[in-house]
């Protein structure tokens, strides 16, 4: 039935291997999962673990564990909201925080839950609304198309409701999402980071590993924890190799389907750009970090960040400059296009699609730096302008017809916005003069001095001087400023004094002249084209396929697995006795006194991390790891160094997930944390 | 006589367009130069150019302009040389400096001049050495011939001669090049670097441009200056456009012959790691310099090379990445390949050369990572670590015969190892210990916290706990302690508890293994290879050919011109008003108070900086731009961001080097710093 359907719908995309794949799911591959594994997965076990999933919006994934609104994810996923919630006198990082009553559960004021409720497909509608269209207005008539849909379906219930449309198959599908929505959450149990992130920096995407990866929060509905019909429970079995597993969780944007000169593009444009500013920013910041013990705690999480995107880029710009995955990729693309010209119909309707593309892509070429440096923003780095420039859009686009906004403006997703103006968590002056210091540097670097842009925002000033001077005066960093100028719409902001949000408005007008021209020359052209080609894929390879990630909810299912490398076989557990011999005392290998007083009540042959072949990216990040009963069995958290350029292709040779063993956490939980009332709510 | 002459050598190398080219002294293009600019080189001119040239020791390019051994060479070129002598009382780099006798001149701790002397041919010989040798034997005998002939070149008189052998053309022709040595060279006049290098990292290979990038420097020889026969006088006379103008100097490595094999592991290997290198010490130095101003001070100079470098190497990288330039140097190979193909004698002898070179640089790509952490020491980054192993290696091979020791230490090169030894320069425990603590972070971060090399030299420290224990222990800043291991030797070395002595011992066996692999596998296979390109480059190409640059003496010729870039014309001059009208007071645009207070009695049309279409790269800074008749008219100190991927490639439509006017140094010393005593020398 689902293969039909598809069919119809004119579905196509890649073949896969073993493991591969980030399903949706209203299309599972219940047969492959039948014959592979010998696990039937029915109705009622695909709604329950739909129900028990969450997003934590903009970042991770999570999943619901009790009754009562108790939700799991990583330690990583949380971190920024215990930064927030930590003090010069009281570092939750590095004490670890754990509410003993529920009173005592400290609000996250960054973090949102979404829960998916409903997928319907609205690729008719979609698809009628662009018909016959081409360049800006195709992409305004999808814009306008899409915010009406979630206008529509989130109708009255903004708090609770959070609707979007997704493309998936490059386009040949449309669906839309229902969330409920989770705006107060607070924390619960957070380990302390030494043991969390046990290994640091060096050991992030490596295997073997020793984290204790994991937070508890709490979904508050109308001031009291969220009440749920659908949670997951923990096994009470141990896991073994081979044993058949699920990640249900939101792989972000994955780019498997693009062509030849969209992956250059993307590599050279994007990817080199932002692997060298993310190398120079991470060394001020690791730089500035070690100058006090304040500076190091107020940018501990950003240098994380900083970090971790820089490895994760790395090793996606090894993956694109391999010699190996480049003539794979030319090799599938030269036969599709073979494929395609051997066809009269499909080379009128598809042939040109490539040379669109990469036309699209050289356009892309030349614009890609200023695009980047203003409309990105990553020419004024740090939470000022993030603020400032949402309150100059915020402004200008409330005004306008819901259809007619930025995307990001529109009815169904402007809640994040406003939940960040409102956001009482603390910003830090000194580590924002920093960030803006190095980005308005970058940027003159990049353009020149003499650039028109460079002189209307530093005039005769340095970018020491006049970034001073701006956070001197500014008052971004006041959520009650933030939220008077939110609400006082474009008059107040055109009023405002303060020198970011005239930053802000100084630049916006090439900044959104720059974005229109991505979208209509590059965005939009390369889209429909995409299109034509998942067409003529689906026409090659048949319809075993699964879309790109889109930061939406999906399935993966895969097995308990080592892996072999270099003529090494990797074992897939680690047990607590590793995490001991790892010890040194010196961060980032130093176990916090809680887990040194407690060495000789736990039972050192309990597995603690895992890998497994589950086709994971980015975003996946605080899935749970879950058996065929749908039971909790661990946590994901990372990927090993060879799925690092998973966005591109997967591996099951080697490429594997991470995880937190299930039974770990319910262990350090009583023997180390001594948390029983967490322990009872979690049914142990 | 001399093309006949390069024939029978089987010379060979590139077709070169307009003013490309760095010509060695014995193989002008004196035809071209006669055709073109309708100037005359006869032997007088060119050997009085000759001697009149210097190259500053491992660095730059100089020249001779006064009997008295004065020279004249970039600010950017003896900046190293102006923060050593500096203190945080007095900072000569912030205030400039200027001997206003000769017992004010101070010495240079780490700058040696040279001085051309004699060209001779050594092809044969070094033909014969390694003649029917392969692998490590052609690698050990080529090294043993070149030591053997520059020692018996210097014969005894070390201290003022330097002798090497140069490789041209791929190994198609060997060069024997004799010095003259002036190890004692002080420090004359030096400007505010504030205008020797306003506009600062921004402007870095921008044009228009202002910068006074100058400083004089003399050679002394037994405590007194030195006596020349040969120098430059200034030009009298006004430079115009399209004068024709010759530039003689030191063009660092350039790579114009290799094949895309090479190019793309020169790329992958080399310049992506170091780029992203360079940005995150950049960073981190960048921040450590905004703590203080003697932090910044101390890490000015530092600074200034990381940036210069990053932004050499990003426009590199930009080349290579340019699908342009790319397919432009397929093209060329598959000619190449397809010349040879089709001659049954050429292809026997050349055809598998491609291939092997491939396989060659595919070894590179495996053994890279560590070869440059370990045998470049990218992992044990600053002074204390370099002058550990140069005490190490240094006692180990100087108990071995001349042509048995690594190239450095032999006796034709070990000098310039043993002024460093000896340097009175100062070393900042701080600043070491931040790079060092960069650098090890690093190591860890890319080979992993479980490679064995990482946990013999962490042990169980972190990077910071073991690099603070080192740089409180160590004494290698100590110029003595130095001096007392290198007499000392084996006995001593092995003796010294000096930590970073006994990290440079227990790295080093590793360390050469790995060079030992790089130089038989990669580097000595892709020079025989190159060998037999560059002949079948010679049967296809024909004789007009130069070879890649060597840091050694070579005469490039062009002309005053201006570009066109993306419709927009830029003229080849600016001049004095122009500095004035940039000036906004803001470092890097902030003049000293000297240029401030002595602007009206500045002629205004005064020009300052011009551009050229010579062909310069890496290395020439510091050159003169000559006139027909063999006078100073300029001084080069950068090239424009079009020819900053000029190691790869020539273009004359928009590559410029870019240089002071000689008229504005002469100016400036009258107007501005009031240098009688050095005009008269200058003959002014």
């Amino acid at each position: 039935m689902r293969k039909e359907w598809l069919a119809c719908l004119g579905l196509y995309t890649q073949l896969s291997y073993g493991a591969e794949g980030m399903w949706t799911f209203n299309n599972l591959p219940l047969d492959r999962i039948k014959s592979e594994y010998n696990v039937t997965l029915d109705p009622a076990w695909v709604r329950k673990v739909m129900l028990s999933s969450a997003r934590i919006e903009g970042t991770c994934s999570a999943s619901f564990v009790s009754k009562d609104g108790l939700v799991m994810t990583n330690h990583h996923c949380a971190s920024e909201c215990i930064e927030q919630l930590s003090t010069a006198q009281k570092n939750y990082l590095t004490d670890g925080f754990l509410a003993r009553r529920r009173s005592e559960e400290l609000v996250c004021p960054d973090i949102a839950l979404t829960r998916l409720e409903e997928i319907t497909d609205v690729t008719a509608r979609m698809q009628q609304a662009t018909a016959g269209l081409d360049g800006p207005a195709y992409k305004k008539a999808e814009n306008a198309a899409r915010a009406e849909l979630a206008s529509a379906c989130i109708g009255e219930r903004k708090d609770k409701v959070h609707c979007e449309v997704i493309n998936l198959y490059q386009g040949g599908m449309y669906q839309l999402y229902r969330y409920h929505r989770y705006p107060d959450v607070r924390l619960v149990w957070a380990p302390e980071k030494s043991v969390a992130f046990f290994g640091g920096d060096p050991d992030n995407f490596q295997f073997p590993r020793y984290n204790l990866d994991v937070t508890m929060l709490r979904a508050y509905e109308d001031g009291k924890p969220a009440k749920l019909d659908n949670y997951f429970t923990f096994s009470k079995d141990a896991l073994a190799e081979n044993d058949p597993v699920f990640v249900p969780g939101m792989p972000a944007r994955t780019r498997r389907q693009m062509s030849v000169a969209q992956v250059a593009a993307e590599r050279d444009v994007y990817l080199m750009s932002e692997l060298l500013r993310t190398a120079r920013l991470a060394g001020i910041i690791q730089q500035y970090g070690s100058t006090s013990a304040e500076a190091a705690r107020t940018s501990e999480t950003l240098l994380f960040d900083l970090e971790n995107a820089y490895k994760q880029m790395h090793g996606e710009l090894e993956t694109l400059m391999d010699p190996a995955f480049l003539a794979r990729k030319q090799k599938e693309e030269d036969a599709l296009r073979a494929f395609v010209a051997a066809d009269p119909a499909l080379r009128d309707k598809v042939g040109g699609a490539w040379d669109a593309i990469a036309a699209a892509q050289q356009t892309y070429r030349e614009i890609g730096k200023r695009y980047w440096l203003l409309e990105r923003a990553t020419a004024f780095n740090g939470l000022y302008f993030r603020f400032a420039r949402f309150l100059v859009r915020g402004a200008d686009e409330r005004v306008k017809p819901n259809t007619e906004r930025l995307a990001q403006y529109s009815t169904g997703r402007i809640a994040d916005i406003e939940r960040e103006i409102h956001s009482t968590g603390p910003v830090y002056a000194e580590l924002e003069q920093v960030r803006m210091i190095a980005s308005l540097t970058r940027m003159r670097d990049m353009l020149g001095t003499d650039d028109p842009l460079v002189r209307r925002v530093l005039g005769s000033k340095s970018p020491e001087q006049l970034v001073a001077d701006m956070v001197a005066r500014t008052k971004m960093g006041d959520a009650s400023v933030r939220a008077a100028l939110w609400k006082g719409g474009q008059e107040a902001v055109a009023a405002s004094d303060d020198p970011f949000i005239q930053l802000a408005r100084s630049v916006d007008l090439e900044s959104r002249q720059l974005r229109a021209r991505y979208e209509r020359e590059v965005e939009a052209v390369t889209q429909k084209n995409n299109e034509l080609i998942a067409h003529a894929r689906f026409a090659h390879q048949g319809t075993k396929v699964y879309p790109d990630g889109t930061f939406s909810l999906r399935l993966s299912y895969g097995q308990v697995k080592g892996w072999n490398a270099d003529g090494m076989e990797q074992k897939p557990f680690t047990d607590f006795a590793g995490i001991f011999a790892r010890h040194t005392g010196a961060a980032p290998f130093a176990l916090p006194a809680s887990w040194l007083t407690s060495r000789d009540g736990l039972p050192l042959t309990q597995p603690f991390n895992f890998v497994t072949t589950n086709d994971i990216v980015g975003g996946n990040s605080g899935s749970p790891v879950i058996n065929r009963r749908g039971e909790i069995v661990g946590l994901a958290f990372d990927a090993n160094i060879h799925a690092i350029g998973s966005g591109y292709w997967y591996d099951e040779r080697n490429n594997r997930a991470i995880a937190v063993d299930g039974g770990a956490i319910l262990t350090a939980l009583k023997s180390v944390y001594h948390a029983d009332a967490l322990l009872k709510e979690l049914g142990r």
